[in-house]
């Protein structure tokens, strides 16, 4: 096994702590000694250890004189856990290969450094970009503190989001609608605006076998939000936030006691200030939003600037309408050189349907 | 080189007749005798000889015992030109290859009886799925008599044909909009509505390179487009039909004073009746359209059924706008169940625009 096989097999370790690690990043390792592999981990579950001292743990044999490969730079500080790096040179590891460098100012390049002056022999950059877009909710959180934002919408191959009377179950078929069902569960959070609420009355829960819930998100300026909806309703089972500009306490009790919490946020130009928002939601260490939300907030988000990706699902059928619900509402831009520019867009199939991912222009990572 | 290498060299061969061939097929024939390529041709334009009369003449050694490739079943009657099927057998080819069954009804099958009759062996069925692809307009319009009905539209990625304040250019880059020109060449006709004149003024010519202008058709059934229009002031040059349900004699001279000819189609609904049209044009021998009209136009096509492959340009930006333009408006179907559905999604790019295109499902061409 080479170099770059034995970082895909970190790799797809990596991806078993998808949903779980949160806000920390996936991270996959494993170690080879004589050609091979006597050891594999990964970080499976946020404060527990790290992918590198898993693999170690893991080693049917002494790891002296082996190679680690690990999807991400190890650590060198101490956190929830002791550095990696220690752990590493104490195992007598005499090769390190690096898929990401780590974007953590505490880290940054520091484990790396580190290592070699400890003469380990260190290669970085074995399948980076793989290892760069695994975590691109880890690089964006960690630098921003703020949440990643995947704006996720499905439509027509007519760009319509419902038919013009509002029926919109469903436009697309099974493949993609438990597709998204997985994003659920990979980020951590999950917002929609109180309008998508007002029609559709959904849970808002992730549907998948083994799945977490993502906390719930609801935008609610005004505090609109029904006692008797289904949010409301299951917020003692399910973590459940409020986003609202109402500061009248009896009100907010009523949701308090229904197990909901309520997040405080101040009005711009009558929307809830996104920014704030955004801000607010770092603190509490959410790194990350599937954006469920309808064509008007969408269009608020992206105004706002805080929409990292786009998710469009395109189902293969026309509903026409020129009343039809559109994905991104709003008043919109006036000319097409003043739109919202993605870039690195990626096609795959779900069933019938076609996803077409892309990134904001202005907010595409960039590592270092 | 083998059955698959040989018929894809007939294929490219084939290419070279778009354009120029309607509503003939496009054959491309390749002549192989002792493992060498000794003749090859292709039909070149409508009315001149067939692709297999090509490869035969241009056969540098005698083809007596040779094998012919060929990319659509060779041809038994006399049209044009004589039968194909005499040609071969009076060169003594041996064995004959066929990509695609012919559907016209005076051939269908007995091209290749013929052949077998008289002791050719013959092969059918080599890259039968592209050959058949290739020629998608020729099979829809030799069974159907009507013209083929691509339609073709770009929006962005959240379903916009314009922003809010109707500004549509430009909505794709270079290379989309350029292989928008390539498909001018390629159809025989041009269509759009009123509306589309009446917003953009267009010229609707093709600016490829050696490319051919289609015939324009415009859409327009009171019979309300400007004198004054490019329209108009170019139907001297470029090939201009107008048709309407008007028949004000008076009025519908001024346009055939310059240029124009006029088609009288009658009214349903206050709308053309464009089955009528399909109907007309097929017995000009109008074999395809690029349907290049608005949201009201394509929502007009789709309901009469004469829509059989949508071309949906997705450019990576993001308008917003409630009351953006739609690529099919009109009133829309009520429920995701009345959608029209779409099939045989193909994803293609061009620069940094995406191209979906699929075929309507209930005119989806069955070959046999």
């Amino acid at each position: 096994m080479d170099d770059m096989e034995c970082m895909a097999m970190a790799l797809e370790l990596a991806k078993n702590g998808c949903g779980f690690v949160n806000p920390n990043p996936m991270v996959g390792a494993v170690i080879v000694k004589d050609g091979r592999v006597i050891g594999t981990g990964y970080h499976a579950k946020f404060g527990a250890p790290h992918a590198e001292i898993n693999a170690l743990a893991s080693c049917e044999e002494s790891p002296d004189g082996a190679t680690l490969y690990v999807t991400l730079e190890p650590c060198c500080h101490y956190g929830k856990t002791p550095p990696c790096t220690e752990a590493i040179l104490n195992a007598g590891i005499r090769r390190v290969v690096v898929g990401s460098l780590d974007p953590n100012p505490l880290v940054k390049g520091k484990g790396i450094k580190q290592l070699l002056e400890k003469g380990i022999d260190v290669t970085e950059g074995i399948r980076k970009s793989e290892c760069d877009r695994l975590n691109e909710v880890f690089f964006h959180f960690i630098q921003s503190g703020k949440p990643y934002v995947v704006m996720k919408y499905a439509m027509t191959m007519d760009g319509k989001t419902a038919a013009y009377t509002g029926d919109s179950k469903w436009i697309t078929g099974n493949a993609a609608r438990e597709n998204v069902q997985k994003d659920r569960h990979r980020y951590s959070s999950i917002m929609v605006g109180i309008g998508t609420v007002m029609a559709d009355d959904p849970l808002l829960t992730c549907r998948t076998e083994g799945g977490r819930n993502p906390l719930r998100i609801i935008c609610d300026t005004k505090l609109s939000l029904p006692l008797t909806s289904k949010i409301v309703a299951t917020a003692n089972e399910v973590p459940t936030l409020i986003a609202t500009s109402c500061s009248d306490l009896q009100a907010l009790q009523a949701y308090e006691n229904a197990g909901c919490r309520i997040l405080s946020v101040k009005q711009t130009d009558g929307h809830l200030d996104l920014t704030e928002l955004m801000t607010k939601l770092g603190e509490e260490k959410i790194d990350s939003i599937l954006l469920e939300g309808g064509g008007t907030l969408n269009w608020s988000a992206l105004q706002a600037g805080i929409v990292n990706k786009v998710q469009t699902y395109i189902a293969p059928k026309l509903f026409g309408g020129s009343n039809g619900k559109s994905p991104v509402a709003g008043l919109g831009v006036p000319s097409p050189k003043d739109g919202f520019l993605l870039t690195n867009t990626a096609v795959s199939y779900w069933g019938e349907d076609i996803l077409i991912e892309s990134e904001v222009m202005s907010d595409v990572y960039r590592n270092y």
